[in-house]
């Protein structure tokens, strides 16, 4: 990310309050300090390591102990189960991007026992290659949120999976989930 | 659901490939059979107490151990922290919701410790109120999926997180993901 390295003591809450403590969700839940600020490392480290285009930083990040299926689900995608679907996607959504940068925002952090589950809001600005000699293709911003389900492994806290999905209604909208074809 | 309950046996491999014995990913990862049941079970008692807008069903499904916090995320939608919030929205929904039905299909269950996350695709048949005297408001057929993370207590495996996103890319499309407007 295009931030100073996570500081595991700081809030990650709305950025446009600053100096809210965080509510109570933001602290609730189990786990040590120590256990959350890993967890957040670990989410930091993921989202940096898709900025970099660094695929074998990403490729250390997912859980590879052998016995525990991974899964990925990109904006808009179906499901993509296992090791080498989740990373075929990756090189391929890399080799296709030439910028991206993701500023999150709401990150929640929900601990039980070896698992972890973080949610946050990836505020995505990317650009496709360039075209025509331009030095960039046409930026592009998302706003998609995220559910990714971390393991703690004796290497640290691997990524399980990882769920984004395109926010399509407005977040105070006081009206039943449609189609996204219903929706502005 | 509309199947019949489900078998533990069957393994739920792509349904265009009958007698497929089911990818190394179906059969591995950790987890007796009979773990392995009861989530699939916890799975289907989700969607069928959504089908059946049985309400207080789903309130005992979603976990409540007073410490982890719960989170989902609705198509479309932003994400949705805590139990209060998330079963407002439930509210919400089923009282929008006149016919709602699941068909799933994909469905994949990994299981590390006392977690599980199953993915599966939901083929979503649904219908808003009836107007003008009409029995049943128009149907809308919904591509969607789904990874649903549940934590094992004491009463049985419960949910723990929820997040549901539309498809709006072929399944064999292969092309990186764009922003949602791009897509058909």
């Amino acid at each position: 990310m295009s931030d100073a390295p996570p500081d595991p003591a700081e809030t990650p809450g709305d950025p446009g309050t600053p100096g809210d403590p965080g509510t109570p969700a933001d602290r609730a839940g189990s786990g040590s300090a120590a256990d959350r600020a890993a967890v957040e490392a670990a989410n930091t480290a993921f989202y940096t390591a898709l900025e970099e285009g660094d695929f074998d930083g990403l490729k250390e990040l997912w859980l590879d102990d052998g016995a525990t299926d991974t899964s990925c689900v990109h904006p808009g995608w179906p499901v993509l189960t296992g090791r080498a679907e989740v990373l075929r996607s990756y090189a391929l959504i890399m080799a296709h991007t030439d910028y991206i940068q993701f500023f999150l925002t709401d990150l929640r952090i929900s601990l039980a026992g070896d698992t972890a589950l973080v949610t946050c809001t990836e505020n995505i600005l990317s650009g496709g290659p360039a075209e025509d000699g331009a030095e960039l293709g046409p930026l592009v911003g998302q706003l998609v949120v995220a559910t990714n389900a971390f393991r703690r492994t004796p290497e640290g806290w691997r990524i399980w999976s990882h769920h984004a999905s395109p926010v399509l209604t407005e977040p105070d909208e006081d009206a039943p989930p449609g189609p996204p074809s219903d929706q502005p």
